[in-house]
């Protein structure tokens, strides 16, 4: 993790004690600061990795906010905030464990309470910033203290429900909110849907322009203009809303001010002064550019939103290992391309994260079939399930952490009414450096009790496309999770198997106990029965349960009569997985066995390294397992 | 179950076989036709019970969506689909059936795709139609079929999340929907917030009236006005965004129509078939009046918009028997009340159902503490944690089917960041005459797998209140399930006790069996106990659950260890519920012990008459139940 520029000096990050010491520096200190952020983020994410291009894109904004704000008493509710890294170099999160960022040893990718008392409000997902900050800002009405609370939203914020239901709510609940619309066109890939063609209307709407901006921003340099700006603001919405087209937000009960220049520092400062003293809730329209003031970032937009450690000099990511087997959103996505060729009722569906999940290839061949609904999981799944109403085989590519949005319509909308909407969920299991915000582990318990679904995960990415063929031969629901990252590389067979719904498949027979093991998982649970063969005689069973539900109780009855322990593993919370499923199965046939369940414990799971790392920290290395299954084993015989 | 009115005759209705009929009548037949709809919707409502304000409101902008489209082929998509009713009745469910509507043996109060063709896409749940309805739009475009697809919303449907994450989408996903915009300025109760507020202004602002009244309805009455229209289909838009402010539908590239006057059939018809044949999508605002027709309805519209029987002179609903026992949601928002008094930091949060939860009972004593942000379960929650931040302490109240909207909310904004929001879930368990969609059945699974979650049920009112207490005085999210529908009776102590977390109550000792119920199970554990010793000559414990998490696991193993026989009794699915827990816990432990699960099986539960029909219907009455236990207990002894 070295930092491949460790020469740099960082004079004034390095003298700031607290976030008050911006306030201290001059035009040119500032012009200089922001160089020092600029380079110390580039410096940073090219050997960690991580959300650089918007953070790139905020270092004017944010600093603004801490030279016109007074962090921790006015609160800053950043969306999703990975765009927060600018916030910590200001809030004194620097050192060690800034260049370690993401990893275990690091701070978190995200913002996080427990991790300073400047992160007034955690996040990950996004569309939750304007709606919390909505609570806090009642919240400090109804005690009647005085700070400011500012709700730093992206554009694609505006295409997410959630946002447009705490809107909705704005002025009902406070009449002091500063807003900052922080616009750069960009979700993660690039926006799509009304209201970013909206947005883009009002960047170039010259009323607009020469309106906001003299009102706004030129009268604040004109001696006594703040007073103008005072009567102004009481005046203009009379008669703007007469002769001009008045802005979404206005309808909303929300004043509008801008566009505004996101790395013009002076006009920043000005419009959040305006704001701040503002007596009703306003909106800032800030336009910044992602990855700003760096070439590589400027020009792969979407690549370097969250970016891999790369090589400064081009912006390259560190290239894969020759021969390395393929990322499981890769196979999806050339798997569905094939399916999507061969029938076009097949169609892909994205919230915004076409790349992530691999419908990228699917969009490029056949973007007839393909539909990015931008952050909007709840309507993705809803719109899939009118589609299969007619149908169609709406596949929806949603990370298992994100699908946890769209739960509701998954059971009211979905399941209730047996429409075969599948749902491939990357990202089951840790997702490492981002977090517990980003873990899918959750997926096979909340879907296991929902009547109607399939539910499924492959052992590798060949089994993948088999299970994709699985959910497209039957008539149901149908999930199936994997995980982050790479596959086991193995050959992807030209025509996939249709799979027997529920049946699971035994790759090993032992008679002393058995493995019932999900996923990646399944590699485990072999080099164990290696383990156990080799260090203590032990034959031990292997069982790749593919099916989470319905399960193979059949062959886990008679597994559970043969032998002394069975064992679960699963790359989910223990609580009401799979083998929350088997205990249930064994209790209810009172099979008289015995059983070790390995998967996460009931605790949020924190970032860290990467997988192995984790799992070391959590109890759950092969090591840890061994162990496990080694105290049980002591148990077992007198069960039976 | 006897019609109040069975002598009045319906020739036209009863004349039907068709939806195509209604094409054949005139306008004094279609006048007499809406007379003869609501009157069978007032009579039978009066017995059953249902949503009659809705749709009396609704009764000739269905007759006109008959007139104008052809159901089956062209579909209606309906949100909430309560007030689907006028629909039932023109699609040929007539008769008996429609008679014992919300019954076992009746049609459902909502509209079910497996109940009839005509009904496209079913809810339940608010705000599903736009994005189901634009699935189903974009669908046909695919395929290239020429149906049409109208989705009906009402003005609520606008404060909901999903829908605006749907209308981001229209223009991008179709060129052709219909989308009526329901307006009766009504929830549930009185809309909240932006929107409605914004809708009113549409309807007052005289130029908005002339301007689209001229254009859309009133060219149409003049010779030759169709042909004007189209040409000013074209123009109008240039123009009026000059000098008119567009409207919010208008920014989502909706062409907007309106208002119109949702009880004038002819301007209905001559509206929905310009939309019809427009090649844009477009919004009608349909102006209706909830309770249309009927005085009672229209006087008290709130409890007039799903209404228990009642009589049709007064409109009062059916007394409650002298003596009978409060509500849980009386309870709820009395006891909430009292503590809201004490502690000023005490708010209760409701979405769009201050009655139904019986938070109106705190908007009317301390309205400052009290919050309805209107169907927006996400942004409730994140409201609330915004709130619980700044060290306040509230109270969602939120059925516990709605509450699955907010389970990424629940995980990602209150629970990974430990705030102390309080849920309290009415309507866990069954809601009989609604069914499937609004069944409470999944709350105790999907919340079991949540980390520092804790989750409770109370086995009668006064511990509900109990429960709350135990939830304030503690510092972790916390989530409390009660029935829908009576308690017990039981006297509410003046001064409630803080339960000790995580600990069940003995209330019966018994060596042979012990039952280990949650909530109104409670009573039947006690009743079987009861049976067992005189019918059997057994010994069965009663214990009250209290926390399904943390699990008093201490008490559970010892039971286990004492008992032959552990018998899990809730109202909830078993896949992953309590009974579950239990099962994960002996396993854990190696107890050695056999365990009954009773609970709701792995299907969506039907609609039915009450409780107890539904529970026999589903294998779940008390015999039933006896039935099971006798049955393992002849397994469970040889076990020991």
């Amino acid at each position: 993790m070295k930092n491949q520029d460790q020469n740099k000096s960082y004079p004034l990050l390095e003298g700031f004690k607290n976030p008050q010491d911006i306030k201290q520096l001059d035009s040119n200190q500032l012009n200089d600061l922001s160089e020092e952020i600029r380079h110390k983020l580039i410096s940073v994410t090219s050997v960690s990795g991580g959300h650089l291009g918007p953070n790139l894109g905020v270092v004017e904004l944010t600093m603004a906010l801490h030279l016109v704000f007074d962090s921790p008493k006015d609160q800053f509710v950043f969306d999703t905030s990975h765009q927060g890294y600018v916030h910590k170099l200001l809030t004194g999160r620097r050192g060690e464990k800034f260049e370690a960022i993401r990893s275990t040893e690091g701070y978190s990718g995200f913002l996080a309470r427990d991790e300073s008392e400047h992160d007034a409000f955690g996040a990950g997902h996004a569309g939750t910033a304007l709606s919390a900050a909505l609570g806090m800002a009642a919240a400090r009405d109804l005690r009647g203290s005085n700070e400011h609370v500012v709700a730093i939203c992206g554009d694609a914020s505006f295409t997410c429900g959630i946002t447009m239901e705490a809107l909705n709510n704005v002025t009902s609940a406070t009449q002091r909110l500063v807003i900052i619309l922080n616009d750069n066109e960009w979700s993660i890939s690039k926006n799509v849907g009304a209201i970013p063609r909206y947005l883009n209307e009002l960047l170039t709407n010259p009323i607009y322009n020469r309106l906001h901006h003299d009102v706004g921003t030129f009268l604040n340099k004109v001696p006594g203009g703040e007073q103008l700006i005072k009567i102004g603001q009481k005046a203009e919405k009379g008669w703007k809303s007469i002769v001009l087209p008045s802005s979404l937000f206005e309808k909303y009960g929300v004043r509008y001010l801008g566009p505004i220049d996101g790395h013009d520092l002076d006009a920043l400062r000005k419009n959040l002064e305006f704001a701040r003293d503002s007596d009703e809730p306003i909106l800032l329209h800030v336009v910044t550019k992602k990855g700003r003031g760096y070439k590589p970032a400027l020009e792969h937009s979407e690549r370097m939103h969250g970016t891999s450690p790369f090589d400064i000099e081009s912006g390259r990511s560190k290239p894969k290992k020759k021969g390395a087997p393929p990322n499981y959103q890769d196979v999806f996505g050339r798997a569905i391309t094939r399916f999507a060729q061969k029938d076009k009722k097949i169609i892909g569906i994205t919230g915004a994260m076409p790349s992530g999940t691999g419908l990228s290839h699917l969009e490029k061949n056949l973007p007839e079939q393909f539909h990015d609904v931008g952050i909007a999981e709840e309507h993705a799944v809803l719109f899939a399930a009118g589609m299969a109403t007619k149908g169609f085989r709406p596949i929806c590519a949603i990370y298992s952490t994100f699908l946890q949005r769209a739960f509701d319509q998954i059971i009211h909308d979905v399941c209730i009414q047996k429409l075969p909407v599948i749902f491939c969920m990357d990202r089951a299991g840790l997702s490492p450096n981002d977090g517990p915000t980003h873990h899918g582990l959750f997926d096979i318990a909340y879907i296991r009790c929902i009547p109607n679904a399939v539910s499924m995960q492959p052992k590798d990415e060949d089994e993948l496309v088999d299970m994709m063929q699985t959910a497209l031969d039957q008539n149901l629901p149908a999930f199936i999770r994997y995980p982050r990252g790479a596959g086991l590389g193995v050959p992807i067979k030209d025509k996939p198997n249709s799979l027997p719904v529920g049946q699971a498949e035994v790759l090993r027979h032992g008679e002393d106990l058995t493995l019932w093991a999900l996923g990646p998982m399944v590699q485990d649970a072999l080099a164990i029965s290696d383990r156990l063969r080799a260090e203590d005689g032990l034959e031990a069973g292997v069982v790749n349960a593919r099916f989470i539900k319905p399960l193979d109780t059949k062959l886990l009855l008679r597994n559970a009569k043969a032998s002394r322990l069975i064992v679960s593993m699963e790359d989910g919370v223990l609580k009401g997985g799979l083998g929350s499923a088997i205990a249930e199965t064994l209790m209810d046939a009172d099979a008289n066995a015995t059983l070790h369940r390995i998967g996460w414990p009931d605790e949020f799971i924190q970032h860290g390294t990467n997988v192995s790392r984790i799992r070391e920290d959590y109890g759950l290395s092969r090591d840890d397992m061994m162990e496990g299954i080694r105290k049980k084993l002591h148990i077992a015989p007198l069960n039976v």
